[in-house]
């Protein structure tokens, strides 16, 4: 008995057939109509066959039905679109886009996917800026042209920061734009991305004008919940729950049925041309500030011409100041950035809360010199936000007033403290 | 009326004499046995006087009384050894280590403080490796003379870096170190620090033979959690619960009462000489994995000959590898450093959760390159035992063996979800 056998299993008196998947733990099989299914205790399994196309997913019959309101579908890459060879228990990228709807084919009574778009595929990992402007521009177009909301399938391990990227990107946005992945692959019977992409298809069809991310809410299959593309984090590696709002309630909890939880105020769909501004620039590091760091990385940065330098600070937005060894403060590294016009900002590396240059003197030196703090902006947001605003300007005073400037919900006034 | 008036409040038919103190919010008095009483509702106030002394905090008899259990202070800086300048607003250092009693009197009915040691005065933020190896040794010098455990007071931006340094420098450790901070200034009513060290006392005095961040459990003041040295993070910038066990939970909640409610598996007290085992090195760098990411930071690192490098690496341990732009894949640089004998260890920027070389290939091609996957261990973490164990090997594999191994709870072969 392997991978890729046509089995039948008899469990609690009745019978199952279906592929059998890899699996570190029970029994799990792919059923015909395409779903997994997986038995952890003992039960009964013959072989009665082999899987003939190994190489190929169960064909499944997808119902069109262009009467239903139409949404775009942009493929990226990432554990979400991706399949298991069962001879090998590899997992490897789908050969087309198409086959994402295989596993999920409850999309096709929900909404009519207009276009699936795959502008390239590659994991989460190894996304760069070039990815996030084909995206936006992919996105804009589909909405311009008539769809009522974008899916966006994608790898989960950078997803927050796709997102934080199209929230800035996609200006006069009025429209859902959903980003969605999966945590689990599809041969485990835990697979997440069919629930997911359930629910992101309601999103795409809702009021929610916004970029979003739709992935599960608890560890069960209950529902999704809906979080700001700006105020979102992975926050556990392998958790089918692992996105959370920070300083933020989700936006809604989506149940598959249809049914949205909204929980807290949201961009409300609108007219208008979505335009996709794209410019980014390259030459912004993110750093992390952090005992006995050695300020020569900092120096390295300066010289190399980088226009911008995000921080993790500690707290409040501290850095070493008063070090025993003089040569471990950023005192004088961090003015000679800010001398010689590097846009530096600091965000928290508590996540949770926000910086306050006022509270304690050392910050209010960093202040003074010109290093502008980011408030309640997550760290990896405040990088991307970075990145976008100096591919716009290089004016120290342009540049702080749009880093403050709340565009996407990235920046409040006031904590909602719910969340943590 | 200005701070630093003495003032009587008339409060719900009840009056309170005290110093009127600088606030944001409401009004905040110190009474004359040390503490600080807030009023946000409307009250009557009365200036009766001037503070004399303004400089000096009320001086409060401080019983003595060595009958008690003997604990030792080490006292280093930050908010909870703050105090405010009536005059200014302002938060200064204490002048006296000895004033840290002066706002918890209680803490002379539950020990006999047999020393206070002030190695030096400086905010966490500044902390460096040379911080860490004086506190390691004056904490191993006054449990091996005599002391039931060592309270440690700290700022608190650093404290899990501090707490994660101890852990390892202590070797034989079998009494408990406990660190403890305050979120809030003793100008505030909501100061912490009187709780914390409180429970902070108990704790040193309990069977928890480990190093340890005693902070509060919730953000009122019911009682504080133990969390061990290697699992612990600051989560918030403000809050005063703002510590949280990560892969773990707490040891044991303490109540300001002394009553300990254990809730997992430490390392109980026992006998024998305490080693501080100090050797850290300083060419170690601390930098995340992160979209578009230019690669020549890395090239600098060995370039300036570091010894190790940690990556927070996203998710599961992955970096750029499979990128658009050729130049912005990590695989080139990172095998320059594997082959340049630097050591590069991988934990996960998520935090939650564990990195894990065997599930996508990409990670396994870094893992097979030599790179070392830390499994659950915080990033923070990783980074102080990297130093750490290359204060003690060069070598490649005695490298990985030593950050494989667990040393102090900071490495688990399963996690506990409890905690998410």
């Amino acid at each position: 008995m392997k991978p890729g056998d046509i089995v039948r299993i008899t469990h609690d008196g009745k019978m199952y057939e279906g592929t059998l998947l890899p699996s570190l733990k029970g029994t799990v099989i792919k059923l015909a109509n395409g779903y997994n299914m997986g038995f952890t205790s003992e039960v009964s399994v013959e072989v009665v066959g082999e899987e003939k196309r190994l190489e190929k997913f169960p064909e499944i019959r997808l119902e069109d039905n262009p009467a239903l309101p139409q949404i775009s579908m942009i493929a990226t890459g990432g554990t979400i679109a991706s399949r298991i060879d069962y001879r090998t228990g590899g997992v490897h990228m789908l050969m087309e886009p198409r086959e994402l709807l295989y596993s999920t084919p409850e999309l096709s009574r929900i909404t009519h996917i207009k276009n699936i778009l795959s502008p390239f595929r590659i994991g989460s990992e190894s996304m760069s800026f070039s990815c996030y402007k084909k995206i936006a521009e992919l996105a804009a177009r589909e909405l311009n042209g008539g769809s009522e909301g974008v899916i966006v399938t994608h790898g989960t391990d950078t997803l927050h920061y796709t997102s934080a990227a199209l929230s800035f990107m996609l200006r006069n946005l009025a429209k859902p734009v959903c980003l969605v992945g999966a945590q689990r692959s599809p041969d485990r019977g835990s697979f997440d991305g069919s629930i997911n992409l359930i629910c992101s298809a309601h999103t795409a069809l809702s009021d929610i004008g916004e970029v979003t991310i739709v992935m599960h809410a608890q560890s069960d299959d209950s529902c999704c919940n809906v979080l700001r593309g700006t105020k979102a984090r992975k926050m556990h590696s392998t958790r089918r729950d692992a996105f959370r709002a920070i300083n933020d309630v989700p936006i809604a909890s989506v149940y598959p049925s249809g049914l949205i939880d909204y929980k807290s105020a949201y961009r409300k769909r609108g007219e208008g041309e979505t335009l996709a501004d794209t410019a980014m620039e390259e030459k912004v590091a993110f750093i992390k500030a952090y005992p006995n760091a050695q300020t020569e990385i900092i120096d390295f940065l300066i010289d190399r011409k980088y226009k911008g330098i995000l921080v993790e600070a500690s707290a409040l937005g501290h850095v070493p100041t008063d070090t025993v060894e003089e040569t471990l403060s950023w005192v004088t590294p961090v003015r000679r950035a800010c001398e010689e016009g590097v846009i530096v900002a600091f965000a928290t590396q508590c996540l949770n809360g926000r910086v306050n240059p006022f509270v304690y003197s050392n910050a209010r030196i960093m202040h003074d010199m010109g290093v502008i703090y980011l408030g309640d902006m997550l760290p990896e947001c405040g990088y991307i936000k970075l990145a976008w605003v100096l591919g716009h300007t290089n004016e120290h005073e342009e540049a702080r007033k749009m880093m403050l400037t709340n565009y996407a919900g990235e920046i409040r006034g006031r904590s909602d403290f719910r969340g943590f």
